[in-house]
């Protein structure tokens, strides 16, 4: 083996489950990784907010074993003499951010797995690596264990992505997986997902409204079309309303449904702009992104030389995050041993297209009157409001009916306007279901 | 937008279907090109084994507009002043070693879709590459558009991966799937096949017996698990057997059939050894690569820390396996901007574990005699081998029976004896089917 002879050294920011799973894959594997960086990997001084809490045993023999500090002082990491690679694994915006535009100036690499930070800072910080010509790498950020930015940042970077599908939270996808399997509805399954872990109690709100999927969709509509795109920017409907109705009615049509992070690029007055939202939609069953079950995260991309490619992984989780970690900073390793001089790449900014404007399929549930006319009242609405109407089907169930509408195309401001006019209609007592249907270019 | 000051020249040895891919790529994209890269890549000369012969209309027109020439002298390209990134798209091992041996000795960094080429002769071209400290890149060699090198050898760095199970081979994943979806039988599906020019006339058999697939599970494994693997080392079954019937027992026990390529690390008298085999398998109907469906390739990856992982897409064509080339040229130049000198690393020569001693699990069919006592003969035959029965199921079909069994998981040589043993018996008249079970750790 060579390379024994350097060493570098790795300081955190943070000592939770994923910095507990750094420190343990780097101490587990540490000669594995000694022969694929060309130097040891020396685990360095780790900051946390609080010394005194419990860690992890395994993670605290291994720093013991490596003879590093525990410290509640990061600036025993941030721009330390002989901490060559931060990697931040703290969380939160504040001070996660002052924390590490302060590592990059002093021209330490960094790792992190802070989305809300990538999402909401991650060009100021981009911007401040190149400055200094060091590594800011991110992996871990979005889908946790699945190699995503890598890919998109390199193995495309000779094609062009028109658009990028995302199960891109765990939980979320765990507890659709519930419903569709067993038949039952968000609220028992979401109890059940919390006392599991899943999800967080009292406030599950980061998972089911949608925010985490939105911070990881932001970070991939900025790689996949190379512009600043950022967390609130990116239009946000949970899975609240999605009910066990809503799932069979799927079913009987071929269809699962999905919470789907959906970025693409689109023409809009011959300039280009970046569609980027959040939201459960329909998914034909023979789509990859269908049989992506549980907690597992999977990311569709369609790029027009590679066609269709999909990443499937663990979303979450000590070890699944720790390794997208550790994966970030052996090339980060290998890139400070090779003197690398990281060349400037060039980052748009790219109008968003108002969610409006976006042009989608619609699967319409109204619940009727079970009278003649009504579907020529319907009809009638989507015309006025230039929806086409692509099939339908009408349903009697003891004293009201229902009819199941699936539109083609069409844009979404002129679908929501249609759907309140609907609502005004004599004939119809409710909007029961309105969900975009994606996925059908496969 | 930076760089537009300098640019990197690219060669190109063949200019095949690929080949015209890549050049298409690199100027349809070479404004995007040029903002990820830093720097403008500039087609160089393209040698070609026959300057007469007709080409790609397209590739044609983009080589005239870059002032590119074409010539039958591959030393215009491998070796020659001003080309600094050489890509092999020619195909065949001779003369091909021989150009890239000569490309990296003279300092070019290489970037090669030679499936044959790294399969057998990897390791000479990677020391080859290390000693001048310029790039090797192959991602298009193995499942075409498919990020599956850079994931295995970067993202993947800092955890241990167990085992992959790979789709390698399009061709043949889409004579399963026309099988398993019409219930035909391989012969008229193959004849089909090689109309629609997806598997070669008259002779299928680098598809259809596995060696295709063979190959490039040798470069996964050599990726896998740091070691050098080669092509001849692949134990190599191929389709050829397997029977519509075969497919609709499988149907039956929620299991479809795939063509695997699997590669594993496995203690062997407490060393560690490298187990890597193609063969039809049964596979879980839940499991993530039984979705995968006509000409698309999927490789699935076991990692202690990742968990499961899976790469989806195509696996072959023009522009996908184009896609992958210039996703290789892009860090190539990229790193040749930064000044990169890379770090040597390890490759390890490991034992490859005999067949025999593979521990695998086994559906058996067996045609029996429909009389008393069958059973009890055919349970001590397997009993005798040390192979444990997990389950089975008897069905009488007119004037004969068959007999169903699903096995533990035994020693391979252990079963082949067994299967040898059960046909001598008097009450089987033959062992219909015998093949093996995958992807059963999800």
């Amino acid at each position: 083996m060579t390379g024994d002879q350097r060493a570098l050294t790795v300081g955190l920011l943070g000592l939770g489950v994923v910095g507990s799973g750094v420190v343990r894959l780097l101490h587990d594997h540490a000669d594995e990784i000694a022969g694929r960086v060309g130097a040891r990997l020396q685990v360095g001084p780790v900051a946390v907010r609080d010394r005194t809490k419990p860690r992890d045993v395994e993670a605290m023999h291994a720093l013991h074993a490596a003879g590093a500090t525990l410290t509640d002082d990061p600036s025993a990491v941030v721009g330390a003499d002989g901490v060559d690679i931060v990697v931040e694994v703290m969380g939160g915006v504040d001070p996660a951010r002052d924390l590490l535009l302060a590592a990059l100036k002093s021209g330490q690499s960094v790792v992190t797995a802070n989305k809300e930070l990538i999402a909401t800072h991650g060009a100021e910080l981009l911007s401040a690596a190149q400055e200094q010509s060091v590594r800011l790498e991110y992996e871990a950020a979005v889908a946790g264990a699945i190699p995503i930015i890598k890919p998109m940042r390199e193995s495309l970077a000779g094609d062009r992505v028109r658009k990028v599908l995302g199960i891109l939270n765990g939980t979320t996808n765990y507890i659709l997986t519930r419903m569709t399997e067993e038949g039952a509805d968000l609220e028992p399954v979401l109890a059940e997902a919390q006392d599991l872990g899943y999800a967080e109690k009292p406030d599950p709100s980061a998972d089911v409204d949608g925010h985490d999927a939105a911070a990881k969709a932001a970070i991939l509509a900025s790689l996949a079309f190379d512009a600043e795109v950022t967390r609130d920017q990116v239009f946000t409907e949970g899975i609240r309303d999605v009910t066990a109705t809503d799932i069979a009615h799927a079913h009987r049509m071929g269809y699962v449904i999905k919470l789907l992070g959906i970025a693409e690029e689109v023409e809009v007055d011959g300039q280009r702009a970046i569609g980027v939202r959040v939201h459960p939609a329909w998914v034909p069953a023979e789509h990859p992104l269908a049989s992506v079950r549980e907690a597992f995260n999977a990311i569709f991309v369609q790029a027009d030389a590679a066609g269709a490619l999909m990443f499937y992984g663990r979303g979450a989780g000590s070890l699944p995050t720790a390794s997208a970690v550790v994966g970030d900073v052996v090339p980060a390793a290998r890139a400070l041993l090779a003197g690398e001089q990281l060349p400037r790449v060039s980052v748009a900014r790219k109008p968003i297209r108002p969610i409006d404007d976006a042009i989608v399929q619609y699967y319409v549930l109204l619940d009727v009157l079970d009278e003649a006319g009504v579907l020529a009242a319907v009809a009638a609405t989507f015309g006025d409001h230039d929806v086409s109407i692509k099939s339908v089907w009408q349903e009697g169930e003891e004293d009201h009916a229902q009819l199941l509408l699936v539109t083609h195309a069409a844009r979404e401001g002129n679908v929501q306007a249609c759907a309140a006019a609907l609502e005004e209609l004599d004939v119809v007592r409710s909007v029961a279901s309105l969900m975009r249907v994606e996925g059908r270019e496969v």
